[in-house]
Parts: structure tokens; C-alpha cells; sequence
């Protein structure tokens, strides 16, 4: 079984593979965010990519969390922050979910075998579930407006690194070795490699470097999140 | 000035900047072919994107380079290999180009600020003349079928790290940080690094290793190939 990395939704083309398990992952923050709402027993994460979708899902009175470039939309229960969406919030609740990058990147991989949500918070949940299918695995990672970032390659090489050094995966592509690079850098101390990355900017010009940190902090949930495509929910 | 990096064709989009110089690379091996035929007296070469155009050059009359999928076409005087366009071949003579992946770049980048051809073999050339026009800089990379590749990126890394040590450009951009290190760790042994691409397997099962050694010389030319829009040559 092989492991693959696409550094942004752009590049599915050329990635993409019927038979694989795709993980989308936007570490800061939707694919956290995302993974913490089932962690704490949300029904559904039901992804949209639009503010107008979700604005008429509220409407209808469902939860919403939306953010745009960083910030809460205004209308939204929520922003993309993973401590907002507490247990007593969203227990059994369907969430409509709309962000900047990472719903996007989930509109992209509809239609390959099986679409999953991965963070570092639930890296090792993740291998153990593509292990168990005995599929590959593409990583895609939502990027920044399309654009190449740290953060989301990172995750694709720590996953990388897990699939071939304890479920015997191996790999054949340039893009999963520049990452596996990359997180032998890192790993030491993510906290400091992850400084020279353009979000982490972002983030603290709008106090979120706490966030910044819980979103690099591994294996904090036991959850895989399963997209359906019938259904069109996460859970 | 600053110096940005774009890791496929497919990406461009996202990192366009219309007065930005962008430097084509396609370092196995288009680009570097093309320095070697403008150091060796090409009046100019011609990029063309498909085949069925370079072959109605031929019955023109032209010389033409073409090749796909690492091997020359049949009826083309040449391949992708350097050492083909020698002087005696090349002087003052006009020179159709199409391959698998770097004459689909120029088509991408049309419409910049400028389109210069740049290479391990003319880094230093590439990084005066960038310098000189005091312009921001876009390494676009030609991939591999619009897919990330090792070499191509090494050469931003590389070209990056000039500009900000010798030139003062500065950068704010994820790619260009993980191009940094890549050519950190690959440097003290370019052959060595590129050992792990998947296009050095490609260039092995056709016997091209040497062409590859050559491709990776740093300064073994000193042109600077510009595209012209008017004239669609490179020269």
C-alpha cells in the first residue's frame, strides 16, 4: 500500500485515484475544528462551501459555524475555533460547517473510495483506520486559497512517517519525501518549526496562537470522520 | 523585492503576479536544454505545446527538439538532452522545443512582467538579471504532469537563497521556506539528494544519468534566455 500527498486542492487532478482513502486536512484550523465537534459527540458535521448555504441553514435553525479569512462570519453560532464546539453545544446536534480552505478542499475529493478528516489531534485514529481498509491513502491538504503551506504538508509527512514505519506502507513520490523531510525537522518542536509559516502570522494577529498550539498537539481525540456521500454529513 | 516559489503549473493561478519576473525551471530537463542551445548560438528556440505543431515546423524546414515521456519523438533532430544542441548544430539557427512538461509552463506564464528560462546552469546569470530589473521573482516549476517534483523545487531553494543572501530580496511564503531547507540539506551533495526523486528512476531506466549529473552544474552557462510575446522565441 502506498502513501501520496497533494499540496493543494488545485493539484487533485493529478493526484487523484479512485481506490484511495483520501484524508482532508487543514490543520489550522477546519480539519481540527471538525475532528474536536465529533470528538465531543456532534451528530454531523455537514460541510458547505458557501456563507449563503450556510446562512440558509440557520435560517432553518440549525448550529452554524463559518469563518472567512480568519474570523467568525456574524451570523454563525460558531467560528473555526475546536474549544468552541464544546460537548454541551453540540451533543448530538448536526453542525453546518463553512471555512475559508478546508471545506473546499472536501468538495474537491468527493467521488474517491472513502473521504476522512484528518488533524494532528487524531493522527494515530487515522492510521490505524487506512491500515485497517488496507488502502492507499492520498493526503490532501486545503492549502491557503489554493496556495502551498506548511502546516498541512507537515501533517502529510507525520502521517507519512506512521503508515511506513508501523503499517508497512511505502512510498513513491517526491512530494511525500520533501514532507517526511519536513517532519523529521519538526517533530522536536513543532511549536518552533511552525514560526516561519505564513499562517501562524495570521493567527497571531488575531489572538489565536493558543489555538495555533492545541492544533499542533497530537493524538488528543479517538475519532476518525467519515464524509458520506449519500447523506452529504460527516460523522 | 521578494522571492516566491510555485510548485506546478496548476498552482499558478493562485501565485500569479503580473509584475513579477518569472523564472520557467524544468531542471530535468527542458529548461536546461534550452540555456545550452541559447549558449551555444540558437538564434532562438521556439516553444511550442503539442507535437502536431512542432511536426508542421519540420516539414517547414526547422530544426526541431521534441520529446515525451523522457524519450525524443521519432521525426525530431533532437531530444532533451543538452549536449545535443551543440554549435555546429544550433549557430544562428532558429529551434522549435516542445516537451513533456516545461513548454506547457511558458504557455502557463504568459503575460508576466517578464519570462526568463532559468536552470542550475545559469543560476547566477538568473539571479543578476533579477536583480538588475529590481523586480519580485516567481519560480514557477514545471512538475511533472502538473504534479510537485524534487528537482525543480531544489532549483527555488536554490535561487532563493541567492537572492536574499547576495541580492537583499526577502520572503514571506511558505514554499520558498521548505524550498530553503530542501536546498540546505541537498547542497553539500546535489547528486546524492536527487537520488530520492522520482525522476532520476525515470532518467535511469533510459540511460541518462550522466545527462542528469550535467543538469545539475551550478553556472556552466552564462545566458540568460528571455521569452519574447511578440515573437513567441526565447532568445
Amino acid at each position: 500500500m502506498k502513501v501520496e500527498l497533494c499540496f493543494s486542492p488545485a493539484l487533485y487532478p493529478a493526484y487523484e485515484s479512485e481506490d484511495s482513502i483520501v484524508v482532508v486536512v487543514d490543520i489550522f484550523r477546519a480539519s481540527t475544528t471538525m475532528c474536536a465537534a465529533i470528538a465531543n459527540g456532534a451528530k454531523s458535521v455537514i460541510p458547505v462551501d458557501s456563507i449563503e448555504i450556510a446562512k440558509s441553514y440557520k435560517d432553518q435553525g440549525y448550529l452554524v459555524g463559518a469563518e472567512r479569512n480568519v474570523k467568525r462570519v456574524e451570523f454563525a453560532d460558531f467560528g473555526n475555533t475546536p474549544s468552541e464546539y464544546s460537548p454541551e453545544k453540540v451533543r448530538d446536534k448536526d453542525v453546518v460547517f463553512t471555512t475559508t480552505n478546508g471545506t473546499h478542499a472536501i468538495e474537491t475529493a468527493k467521488g474517491c473510495y472513502r473521504l476522512i478528516i484528518g488533524a494532528f489531534s487524531n493522527l494515530s485514529a487515522i492510521a490505524d483506520y487506512c491500515a485497517q481498509e488496507q488502502k492507499d491513502v492520498l493526503v490532501l491538504c486545503s492549502g491557503w486559497k489554493d496556495r502551498f503551506n506548511i502546516e498541512d504538508s507537515l501533517f502529510g509527512g507525520a502521517l507519512a512517517d506512521k503508515l511506513i514505519q508501523e503499517k508497512g506502507y511505502t512510498v513513491d513520490s517526491d512530494a511525500v519525501q520533501v514532507a517526511l523531510s519536513m517532519w523529521t525537522e519538526a517533530k522536536p518542536d513543532l511549536n518552533k518549526y511552525i514560526q516561519q509559516s505564513e499562517h501562524i502570522k495570521r493567527l497571531a494577529a488575531n489572538n489565536l496562537l493558543d489555538v495555533a498550539q492545541y492544533c499542533l498537539r497530537i493524538d488528543t481525540v479517538d475519532v476518525v470522520p467519515v464524509y458520506n456521500e449519500e447523506t452529504k454529513q460527516i460523522n
